[in-house]
């Protein structure tokens, strides 16, 4: 098995983008990631992507964009885990450098929301969660994360407010990033006030439907320096399964995939928790954002969220996370969203996160969720300087 | 690298199966597979569907089929590249094993596609086309091969009646088969007469939709003989692609994706054409068998009827195709077919086709197309004694 190390990185700005088809987003990400590589033909292409067939009429993205970027020919899927889909892409083409079989592989994580046919986006998105035991009930993704959320607030004795800082900590993030969603600092105030949208995650609790697309390129990490003078290498790639329903689950307020996922890749790097630098999250709520930090074993069960409100999770803390506005501030487009934290984490480990810049970064977590934490893929990059 | 042997195979018949869900047609042909290897767990399992998410309402498949497996917590994906989804989670599969990060996958390729929810599943089917410009302007899947046939009979000089011996071989095959939808045999004077679908291509000449499940275990070449008596050697897995759009080819009448995909197989097998004993071809419609037979070199541009015509694609003669009925009688249930297609091509090899057994077969070929020749996908199989 070969080393594999990320070569190029690309990425549009997230947004709704009503004027842009999903092959438009694709390209683009595609294009900035190639030229950022300095290669025009790749081996395979791998593309993480959600609900393109239910929003936009369109499977077989694998060829539509291989076609339309000009690599026809080449081997190319669509991938999908829910939310977590770009991830899994990112992981597919991990896995073909590592095995040998491809020596240069794109990864294009896009999601094309707006615009969208029927279903709506909620319930397209709630396909993730169990269609027969809990969407076909009612139970969209955010009405399962408020009722993790309830059960926590309950169970360890927090408030609403407690949550605030994660959606603070995003935006002020957010604020600085280009191609992020919402750019505006966002106080705890408004964090308390916001419209309710499934209770208790309100509007500010909750990271917005969008559209993006982000890429990365992988080559062998013996030839990583003949392509590139930064290049980062994968260090663990690693995925973890739990119950599709959350009702099943031995407790509800752990994410076990996540715990699986995450020692996966600890193990596989050979670090612990305290060696990461940053960790990009999966910030779909803040409940999950809790969960996670408690799942990847930075704190103790009911602690997370004792991270964020002591200052923690910020660019100078302990563990900062979000640290280009996450899913809440740079938006979530759904099977793009995976593809963008890897390349946030390379703009980090690369020192070319501006303001952001997290000190002497040297390894980061990326970490995806799709559904309620049923499919979690984790990835551990390093500088290899 | 390694070698990558198939340790077990399963599947559930084919047909429209009104009172069984997407899990329990996964879970019979998975059951069922790692029955046939004798093990209990895997290291992953990669799911090949295409309209999950259109048609049922429920995407992260990979979850769902490990969970309701009792296999929680191991790695676990959907792979879609449209009708060839089946075989595109195959070749993940394949490249899981042949890294050496996995030891033994499970390959699950299912589709639902009876009680379904809208769209009606000719406009899902069609999203393996070009949405923007096929599908939108009504050209369907069966439309696009219309015209591809239209084309091939008018530039060759062929009748429609001359298409008949595709489906009347396919049907005589599946009627020896337990797991296929049609077992009633065909004769020619029904295929000249039966009701027009998509003029020239008629309802004998189209594959069904219909549901069903296919499933296969994989292990290292090295380790296959202590699970399996009977193991299988993946000699080939590769990929190609096309334009998503027929009329965006060079000549609509060969197969590009076919050619790259199929001598990229050879190359890898070290093999010829010549050496396939039996080639299980995507025969969605007799034009594309007929278009498959030249891609993949067993005649020349226009001479691939004569395959047909001239008694040659039987269990008896040069190129048997649809040896267990093939999408035209087994049935084609979408992303569930190219796992299909593997698990005959196992049964030929292993001597356990029955009636249908092609005499001391060695080496056999599985090709899967997604949308229009988009999207090609072959393996070549061969028997480990």
């Amino acid at each position: 098995m070969r080393d594999v190390a990320i070569i190029g990185v690309g990425q549009t700005k997230v947004g709704e983008h009503w004027d842009v088809s999903l092959r438009h987003l694709a390209l683009e990400a595609l294009q900035a990631a190639l030229a950022d590589a300095g290669v025009a033909q790749a081996d395979a292409l791998y593309v993480g992507n959600m609900l393109s067939g239910e929003l936009t009429g369109q499977e077989n993205l694998g060829a539509l964009i291989t076609d339309f970027a000009g690599l026809r020919g080449i081997e190319a899927f669509k991938v999908e885990a829910g939310c977590a889909s770009g991830a899994a892409a990112m992981r597919m083409g991990y896995v073909a450098v590592a095995s040998g079989l491809a020596n240069v592989v794109v990864v294009v994580g896009v999601e094309k929301m707006t615009d969208a046919l029927g279903p709506d986006v909620t319930a397209g998105v709630a396909m993730s969660t169990d269609a027969d035991y809990e969407a076909s009930q009612g139970i969209s993704l955010v009405a399962a994360n408020a009722l993790l959320m309830r059960r926590y607030m309950h169970e360890f004795g927090y408030s609403h407010a407690d949550f605030a800082p994660f959606a603070v900590n995003a935006h002020r993030n957010g604020k600085n990033n280009p191609h992020a969603m919402f750019r505006f600092p966002l106080k705890a105030e408004r964090f308390a006030t916001a419209p309710m949208i499934c209770d208790p995650i309100n509007l500010m609790d909750s990271s917005p439907t969008c559209d993006g697309a982000a890429a990365v390129v992988l080559a062998s990490g013996d030839s990583a320096r003949a392509f590139s003078t930064s290049p980062v290498h994968v260090a663990a790639s690693a995925a973890g399964t739990d119950t599709l329903a959350v009702h099943d689950r031995r407790d509800p307020l752990v994410l076990d995939g996540a715990v699986l996922s995450t020692h996966r890749a600890y193990a596989q790097a050979g670090i612990e928790p305290q060696s990461i630098d940053l960790f990009e999250l999966h910030d779909g709520f803040g409940i999950l954002s809790t969960l996670s930090l408690e799942a990847a074993g930075f704190a103790e069960r009911g602690e997370g969220l004792r991270l964020a409100l002591e200052g923690e999770i910020g660019i100078e803390g302990r563990v900062p996370i979000s640290t280009m506005g996450g899913l809440k501030a740079r938006g979530h487009p759904g099977g793009a969203t995976g593809v963008y934290q890897i390349v946030e984490v390379v703009q980090q480990l690369r020192g070319l996160a501006g303001d952001n810049q997290v000190t002497n970064a040297r390894i980061g977590m990326a970490q995806s969720i799709g559904g309620t934490g049923a499919t979690v893929i984790t990835h551990i990059l390093e500088r290899m300087d």
